[in-house]
């Protein structure tokens, strides 16, 4: 016996989820979603778990940042192809250990990120379970024209990054590290400031947490076609780099010189790795070609996240180059595999 | 270490899944699916939960009907709505402990039922986890008119079940009583009927592993302005039933001699339990005005499931009514839920 019912937890979710999309018919309630596609001229759709023991530990992500992460991750996604989001559907695995506070505090977490980011819950299921899974699939949209692909990059495109790397990782090494520091009943970015301790640890939990998705700038490069091909950056820059190079069968060179600071590294090998494959930065990359460049220099917003020059796309096989003082070496990310 | 990694996965995925629904510009491979949802005049979408040591157990299902059942679950889903498979993404977290073999057995399973079912898959997500743990996001849509929702029966309509009941809940009642019955293995239906060991026992266990979701029927109603309201079976004919009075403001009145029968089943009190409180049937439940009678009876397929009147809508206050011999008295579905 649980100290929650299902029935208790769907009256909250229809209750907790007032803010509906437009075009929206049924919502939560019936077998399914129903809305009218009328507004949308490509729909996407994308769908990722979290599951505990791999994704995340419990004693390291309070259950509302974790299910703000789990709506962030998904957004994220979204905003790779340039598309607006739409919606989204939760699936929850619970334990019946946990209290219902724990598991009001998820779907708190969970819908009040995806409302803020314009993608409100439409639709899931909860069942029991002796590890915690979460589930979510993600729904958007783009009004005209083609959401922004993998395999559209040419020779000649210039490589932009919108966004940190490395601080999601460095957030994750001091969970490791850090033996007394629970996050388990963290309520909001206040708590977690406190707990971390100081404002340059706060920075690295907070990106491991709470990833800040680039949603609107993504959004603003399909819109303006300012952008050729583009990917977000969950593997690590040299993993998600490749995937953009094998699907467009082209090669890059990267300016090692031009990668995001990192404060606090000393090792310069290190510092490499966490901007390479560091992993769950969530940053935004992309190809542009010379007249987007020029329409970016011009027209993109002054005061939304800037993007930095860190490469160019060029001719050859797959594989990623690293440039630093005039030498080049070709770099083979550390491919993360889930399996292995 | 696993015997098979993500990259072989995906590679096999991608091979595997050849067929694309229409309209589909981008699939597996990206960071999203993308489609053109111009052939749409509602879309309707769902998403389901299949979990290790609650909703099955490794023994008593192989991975490739417990592939086959992830999909026609959520089938049956868009079916309760009348609506058409569009598509569908499938979200697993693995054990590192199967075999290759094990994970597309499973994906075979899944992907062939889906192509069969024309709901394609397009998209998801592979993990690893210590539970074996399946979710499914389903894509459907209406080319006109409206989705058939649980909110609109009304008094004077009258109650359709189409497909069996009991036989699913029987299934599972022979796993849990049969110590040998180990059905890790099986690949197909003929050896599942070899592994049952009688026609009856065969058709239980089918049921149960491999519900015979009535999809095309589903939209006949709805293409034919032949329903009202509509759901599908999957908590229990009388769960189900009342979730369509909750939502409608109604209450029905079953006639228990209309129900369907089940063959070898002594008692009574246990016979009515099966059919009202079996659960996972997947049939499909509806309500007909007048009118909508009268065009069922004229134009619905001779050679499809043929729907069996079961009882009428009525006014009052939501609650199911059941009449035998005459007699009225009112029943409440035996609740299942899933945290209690």
């Amino acid at each position: 016996m649980s100290s929650y019912s299902e029935f208790d937890l769907i009256t909250f979710l229809r209750q907790r989820c007032r803010r509906a999309p437009r075009h929206l018919k049924t919502s939560i309630g019936d077998d399914c979603a129903v809305f009218a596609p009328g507004f949308a001229h490509r729909m996407v759709c994308t769908s990722d778990l979290l599951v505990e023991g791999f994704h995340f530990r419990k004693e390291w992500i309070s259950p509302q940042f974790l299910g703000r992460k789990a709506c962030l991750v998904n957004l994220s996604d979204l905003a790779a192809m340039g598309a607006r989001p739409y919606a989204c559907l939760l699936n929850l695995a619970l334990e019946p250990a946990w209290l219902s506070g724990q598991v009001q505090a998820l779907i708190e977490g969970f819908v009040s990120e995806a409302e803020e980011r314009n993608m409100p819950l439409i639709g899931g299921d909860l069942s029991r379970s002796d590890r915690l899974f979460v589930s979510v699939t993600a729904l958007g949209y783009v009004k005209s024209g083609e959401p922004l692909l993998r395999s559209t990059a040419r020779p000649g495109d210039a490589i932009f990054l919108i966004g940190d790397l490395g601080y999601s990782r460095l957030g994750l090494q001091l969970l490791k590290e850090t033996a007394d520091l629970d996050l388990s009943g963290i309520a909001g970015d206040d708590e977690l400031r406190r707990h971390a301790g100081s404002e340059e640890r706060y920075r690295c939990l907070k990106a491991h947490l709470c990833p800040p998705v680039h949603a609107e700038e993504a959004v603003w490069f399909q819109e303006n076609q300012a952008a050729r091909a583009m990917i977000d950056v969950s593997d690590g820059l040299a993993a998600d780099l490749r995937h953009i190079l094998d699907e467009s069968g082209v090669a890059a060179e990267i300016n090692v010189e031009a990668l995001p600071s990192l404060e606090g590294i000393d090792s310069q090998d290190a510092l490499l790795a966490l901007l390479l494959d560091g992993g769950e930065d969530y940053a935004l990359l992309f190809t542009a070609s010379p007249e987007m460049q020029e329409r970016i220099a011009q027209e993109y917003p002054s005061d939304w996240s800037q993007p930095s020059l860190i490469g160019r796309v060029v001719d050859g096989p797959p594989r990623l180059i690293l440039v630093r003082d005039g030498k080049r070496r070709t770099y083979e990310p550390r491919g993360f595999d889930h399996f292995q």
